[in-house]
């Protein structure tokens, strides 16, 4: 099951700037919980570090682990953003959700955390 | 007939933040009241939800009953944002009509709504 | 209802030359005959004439008759195909069905025929 | 000629709403007037309605008429603009002209209009 | 667990005529055997019928059993390609699997049947 | 007037050789003859010289004068390869006109020619 | 040589209006003052006419005059938006130089005027 | 150094038939034996297995071998194929290197083999 | 000026396999010896090389020597082919010359060449 | 290794004007140093150069020393920029690095200066 405790981190090497940092992970599926058919996505992930950066293959192995997990799509992208901000405490984070067509229509939910 | 009715809704899962869900139909068909030949586009919804977001399966019921009514371009798409407006109560949004050539020019429309 | 009287001719220009003409309607629109949902696709016509050319604007009203009606894409196609047949007699004809992802997969029929 | 008065006009159904109607005429051809060739080029038109919408029928035969017409691309998208802000009012338009390639160069002119 | 028992199939509408159907499965996904990481491709399936056609959800159900099951990229095509013969025993068929890039590199296997 | 007299000819330079000559014009315009409405379209021009090339200007110029002529597609694309096979006597010629939509289909018409 | 004296206008036709004028030359060549090899690029310029447009032709022969001089990518598109602005006087200009790859680099240099 | 040693082999799961397997690796490196300068491609591997297969991890150690060893396009593409039909004993091979551009040219080199 | 002199060749590292090579120049200019104007395009050059390979920087001066060349598409096509087939006796060769609009229409000459 | 050293300047021929210069290089590639393995990507730098501007072939050479050394990409982008403001003192400078995929994700690192 997605938990944000799979989620490492490692040390902001440059923490004395602002700069961007974004992972895109077109190989994303998760279940849809209403029919129990598999969701297909991308999920862009975009950040500005403060004194933690996410490692890559632990990043990889937390999205793979909604593979078998029903969730819809606002809530997944709202649930992933929370994760991050939670483990990583960013300056700023994005987080996109690109989900292939159901029903002859394509569904892209965008959630945005500013610190403040 | 399309009906304002067949829209139905589900509580945003995350109402304390302002996120962008966009639904793109590219299905969308409905008929020249002037000539009565078919008419071809995409409909593109984006909103900001605030207390409820509009469910997938009913949109596209939603928008499937235009197939054999008769509407302007200009007519259609400020339509869609009223019913969805009066349905959702969103905080913002943006709906787009691209419709498919009709004598060499094809046609864009686009009409905002922001909760004032 | 679609139905090959539709269908109106004139005669080859140039009957002694085997020439090939293709016509591309990408706004085709048929109904599942089991979910009753609409089917979207692009039929392409390509054939060398014999002694008659099908008209352009009645072949689009041939399409057009199809969009009320339940049909497979199996048959949508082996149907148009024998109706131009049967209406022209060709020396050769394709035609070919692409339609848009339904359950995530779309699908393509190519049926041909060539006088004996 | 192109004369403003092929233009026809049909109320605004939406007159309380700023929203966009876009007409992309990708068949433009009018004269070079230096030269006697002619000019290929796509024409864009985006305005905000404020009383009138053009009626696309009466666009199209407006910008059919300078067919055989010789004018330059600059005075040409400002020409466009002008006749359209004479018969329509709008509260905001912008007129594109994309012309093909002449000498290895192509070129294109923007104009824009904002009601005071 | 992909079992060909999934497979459902109607009868060939038009068997006297040799046509080609095509169905492409973009939304394929299996497991590694080695690393249990999953694997995503595109699964392309054209034949020509005899007496069966493959129904179309059934396929996708399928298909979407080797979710959580091991197979190498070799395999996986041949094993469609063998359960479809079984099942549809088609005049010809091809299956294609596209696999997406692991370690950088990509790979498609394409395997074909024609009945003797 | 369209007027195969417009075509100049320069002798072939390399004649012993059988090479491919292609000039594509994507800026063809003619009229229909039924709605008296402009058409649009790209004709591509390939042949293998024998004694003599045509000249590229001369070409322009010939194609440029359908530009206020009523013809069909089926008959435009024979009659240019009618009238280049006269003027030139090349070893093999295809002349393929594709034209933009019409009623929502677009339409491509291949003709050859080899000489015996 | 190139030559700014190589550069024609003519009188804004619309003077009263702030509209952008654009010509993009794809087919321009140079000369590495360091390797003598040939470079080769594309030139966009952009501007707000102020009382004298650019004649396109003189343009093209302004611009083919670079053609065996030898420059540095950084000081042709500043001495190119120098010479057009000693000639135009224009409210506004950009000059994009894009180049194609030199050891496996591509380069693109942008040079902006507004008159004060 | 690369070395046809670095490959490994699995048994053909299904050497029955007659299937294509291909393998495209993008990110394919060497050095110039010239000019000690790197050169980048992409190489692409299709065969028809015999008996054995090619791991694909010990695929990809053999080309990384390449990183830092020079040799000429046409030498590194006959030198791979020459290396995996020795290991492999396919019962044909294709090898295409496609080379990024030198020069302002860019190269591509392909060699086939078939059992006899 | 160009000269096959400029044409520097190796030895065939692998003369006793017929493998394609293939050099894609797309920096090609010369002029028009008519106008006096520049012409552009892309040679590609595909061999399959007996006992010689040509060597790449030669070729591009080889290229390049037509900077300033007055020449028509259809014998520059077969020059270079006359050139390369006489300093490499290649077992088969094909010249292709790919040219930029001029007049609204582009150009493209392929040539062959097959040892006897 | 890679060194700044390796960097090379000229005098930035266009001083009193804010210029924009993009050198683009596709070609980069490091080693991962967890791994070993090789990581390839694109990195694209942006200035506006005071009084110094980076000469091509340098940073080509400055580029390539990472060909065998271990750096994270978050750290490899930071220390690209950083080496090239102590260089360069630019009034502003982006570094972007985009890396291709690794296990299913690829990456974009974005850094931007100005001088205060």
């Amino acid at each position: 099951m997605a938990d944000m405790n799979l989620l490492e981190t490692f040390e902001n090497p440059h923490p004395n700037r602002d700069y961007v940092i974004q992972h895109v992970a077109p190989e994303f599926t998760s279940v849809c919980p209403k029919t129990g058919q598999p969701d297909f996505g991308t999920i862009e992930i975009e950040y500005v570090a403060d004194k933690l950066c996410v490692e890559l293959k632990s990043l990889k192995f937390y999205l793979q682990a909604f593979r078998n997990e029903g969730a819809f799509y606002e809530d997944l992208v709202n649930r992933i953003l929370d994760d991050l901000v939670k483990v990583l405490s960013p300056r700023q984070m994005t987080v996109v959700g690109e989900f292939t067509p159901r029903g002859g229509m394509h569904s892209t939910i965008t959630a945005d955390y500013a610190a403040s």
